[in-house]
């Protein structure tokens, strides 16, 4: 059993953790990234299969080819918005991949634990939200740590494969950046920036069936 | 910044999860559901599009239906196995859904936030992904309760549909069971039965590109 203050911990990482796309030049030594990706490495997963890799992304050069591709994307999906969205669209900071010290691409090895994976078979996408378990437990653990972490999704997997040299069998799930940041924001910046609310909870809430 | 009481709470929890399937009849209250499910609202969506909706399943009868529905899809399953294994893998206790005094069916509404959700437009599936972040939230804020928690993923979707009256559009993504447990156990179900074994993490790590 936690303790109250553990407990504390606990909810506090949970409610406070931010996506965070502004850093500063401070590093993130050895010892605690290592701490941060063991956490990710003690996340569920289906049949205990533990479908992810970690590539961890140091040089300059790569973090910039990452975030050219990023950019493309974002330029490409901005065409899908208009007006005033547009406007917005294209003065959100969505990625710091070339200021962030470290980036992790966190991968999903489909085939890891053989063909029939227990519980796998049943629903075959239970590798991925494997993954998103271990990208959830890394992040709490980098708030735990006062490390800023920002998921990036916007790119297409061939590119990304290309610059990390990933088999194409294997699914780049999230561009993940590392480091510190000068103002751990209080509100997640989509909401900040009106873009969306935080949805009430009673809205989301059923009773036995999905009509009740 | 957390307290160091407070980040040890973090890290307790995140090692020391389990993934449970045997429940005592002891009662869960409404106000600490309620803050699990609170837990789970506040974990990171892409474009902010919180696709989560949670149907609580309290009744006894619709959780029989589920549990029924499920130990049809074990049956189907262990057709794939054979031999030592397959002996195995039906004494593997899979679900505790009769026996918990609380199932929640978490689903995935990809419609929600319109038709262009930021960063999703580019990754269709952070949908989900986003919704397994909710469930780790739920589970670590599980842990922190002294709750018992466990993730089913044994069943074909459209028959727990049907069961719950949901949508064809909504994707029913775990069925979670709650509850408490007699002896929280110290390690994976999967790893003490000798199904699978955790993996090292040193052979997961790469820098710079996958081949490095």
């Amino acid at each position: 059993m936690l303790t109250d203050n553990e407990k504390t911990g606990v909810y506090r990482a949970i409610f406070e953790r931010r996506d965070i796309r502004q850093f500063n030049k401070k590093l993130i030594n050895e010892h605690t990234l290592q701490k941060m990706i063991l956490a990710g490495h003690h996340a569920p997963s289906v049949g205990f299969m533990q479908p992810w890799d970690f590539i961890i992304i140091k040089s300059q050069e790569v973090k910039e080819r990452l975030a050219k591709v990023c950019q493309k994307e974002i330029q490409a999906l901005s065409i899908h918005y208009e007006d005033e969205k547009k406007t917005k669209f294209l003065t959100l900071k969505l990625e710091g991949l070339k200021e962030a010290p470290i980036t992790i691409c966190i991968t999903c090895d489909p085939t890891r634990g053989g063909g029939h994976v227990l519980g796998r078979n049943s629903i075959p996408e239970t590798d991925i939200l494997s993954v998103a378990c271990c990208i959830q437990n890394m992040w709490l653990a980098a708030y735990a740590e006062g490390i800023a972490m920002g998921w990036v999704s916007f790119y297409k997997k061939p590119d990304v494969r290309e610059i990390l040299d990933i088999p194409p069998h294997i699914d780049p799930i999230a561009l993940i950046s590392l480091g510190y940041t000068d103002q751990y924001p209080t509100m997640p910046i989509l909401e900040k920036e009106n873009w969306e609310k935080r949805l009430s909870l009673n809205s989301l809430i059923h009773h036995d069936s999905w009509l009740k």
